[in-house]
């Protein structure tokens, strides 16, 4: 049967999808971007691809993510916003395996009013994506956040992204826990309930103006005086971090979210934006990038 | 000449000063309570200390620092604020060395109103020293800053530690340019004054909220987007930390700002207080340890 493949292709993981009739039928997965080792993008992409094709060829490829970056296969310049989705994927760019057309989405890029430049890779294909599965999002003035290692939150103005900001939540929270004085890495001393209970009071403590670099001591400060076990702190860190991320975007935060990710952490982020009174619908990455990509079908 | 030894003994280094009238004649070293390896605090000071007491014994050893910890030499409760000199000192601890009287000084422990916990260890010692250094200091409310790996703010009223907090902003900072996809660790790209352009420009981006957590990924974006240099990277980091720590303590800076300090970090912080409007004077860790273990000297 006449199938296409759809695929994003980050830093850490490469996965594809086979879909016939604008369903996912199979899946397969691959090396991501940094993790290449010796290999070509191509040479990468022929090896998942491989027990496809022994059947039958796909119609066309199509890419998103660190793929079109400078250390991918091809470096795409970033689309400015505002961008709308017709905008974005006329800056897509072509290849060819094995005479297969490949296309490979760009980035968006950004200048806030401050002056201050942001930009992001296959995140975008996600926001496309979500403002195409939900009719909601296409008109009016809406928020829509991709938590994660970088977190971004993307401001949707009557079908254009016309701004967005990265916040490097997931990775602060990775390093602090990996290598800082706050957290001894393996500690998972105390009950299983005192993550939650930690994340809650990390919360509690990130004031309305959002300041963390003050309030980041007390996980280890709690560890020695209130005798604090390591699982709570380190929910404790993550409810400062996630905390202070949501203080920081409230200024800009008016009526519902669009959350897109895993549920468990979509679920920390829900409970932060409780916490401030707001509201978010969740989606999950994979539905919204897959109908991203669908938008870089060429007819 | 009779002597005593004044030594502020830390994680990472032992310090010792050998004092004559109350001035120091002659200098030590050693490894700090975080690399003692399989060797005991005692013989590590024995170690130190072998050069001097070869002519002659001191009469007495203060010492201060994380060799008062758990993972020190004796654990001393830390001594709550508010805090006077008289009740600081009181809290030391008292050990021997092959009959040398040791004292060892307490840390301080607080509770800010909001129900943190904070502690420190070692950086009590120079407050007090610059307490009794500065005679300014004795009356009044003043702020008493202690940058560093984690820099420490101390409100100083009327002559007692009445509180502190502390900041994990030189922690962060060497986090961030080692480990994280922020700078790349050897970049040393870029003209030499970049590092102070990219600092003032670090400082700028932080507002009044001394939002941080989304102004991180600029660091990167620039990289990418304007072509700023690893230098400049480099310096726009310690801006954006340093600048997040003072919008922080703004609320509480009122009057001049006692800054405790090697001149090179100082100087960054004096830059990051200007921009907000504020002053401070500038003394050395050195001088005010000394002066602050003079004070746990028992007549």
């Amino acid at each position: 049967m006449s199938y296409t493949v759809a695929g994003d292709w980050g830093t850490s993981n490469l996965r594809l999808y086979r879909i016939e009739d604008g369903a996912v039928v199979d899946r397969a997965a691959g090396p991501g971007i940094g993790d290449l080792g010796d290999q070509t993008p191509e040479q990468v992409l022929r090896g998942a691809l491989a027990r496809w094709r022994a059947t039958s060829e796909p119609r066309a490829i199509h890419l998103c993510g660190m793929v079109g970056s400078r250390n991918g296969w091809i470096e795409i310049p970033y689309v400015d916003c505002p961008a709308d989705p017709a905008i974005w994927a006329a800056g897509s760019a072509r290849a060819m395996v094995d005479r297969i057309p490949v296309t490979i989405g760009a980035g968006l890029a950004c200048t806030r009013g401050s002056g201050a430049p942001d930009v992001m890779r296959g995140e975008e294909t996600q926001i496309f994506g979500a403002m195409a599965l939900v009719p909601g999002l296409a008109a009016g003035r809406h928020l829509i956040a991709l938590p994660g290692t970088h977190s971004k939150w993307a401001t949707v103005e009557d079908g254009r992204v016309t701004g967005f900001q990265t916040f490097v939540t997931g990775e602060l929270f990775a390093l602090l826990r990996r290598h800082s004085t706050l957290t001894r890495a393996a500690a998972d001393d105390g009950a299983p309930e005192d993550d939650a209970i930690g994340f809650d009071a990390g919360l509690d403590r990130i004031s309305e103006g959002g300041h963390l670099l003050g309030a980041l001591f007390e996980t280890r400060a709690a560890q020695l005086r209130t005798g604090a076990s390591g699982r709570w702190a380190l929910g404790f860190l993550s409810g400062l971090v996630i905390g202070a991320e949501i203080a920081e975007i409230l200024p800009a935060a008016t009526g519902t979210i669009t959350l897109i990710g895993d549920p468990a952490l979509a679920d920390r982020y829900n409970r932060a934006l409780a916490a401030r009174g707001l509201g978010a619908t969740v989606h999950t990455g994979e539905a919204c990038a897959l109908a991203g990509l669908a938008l870089l079908e060429t007819p």
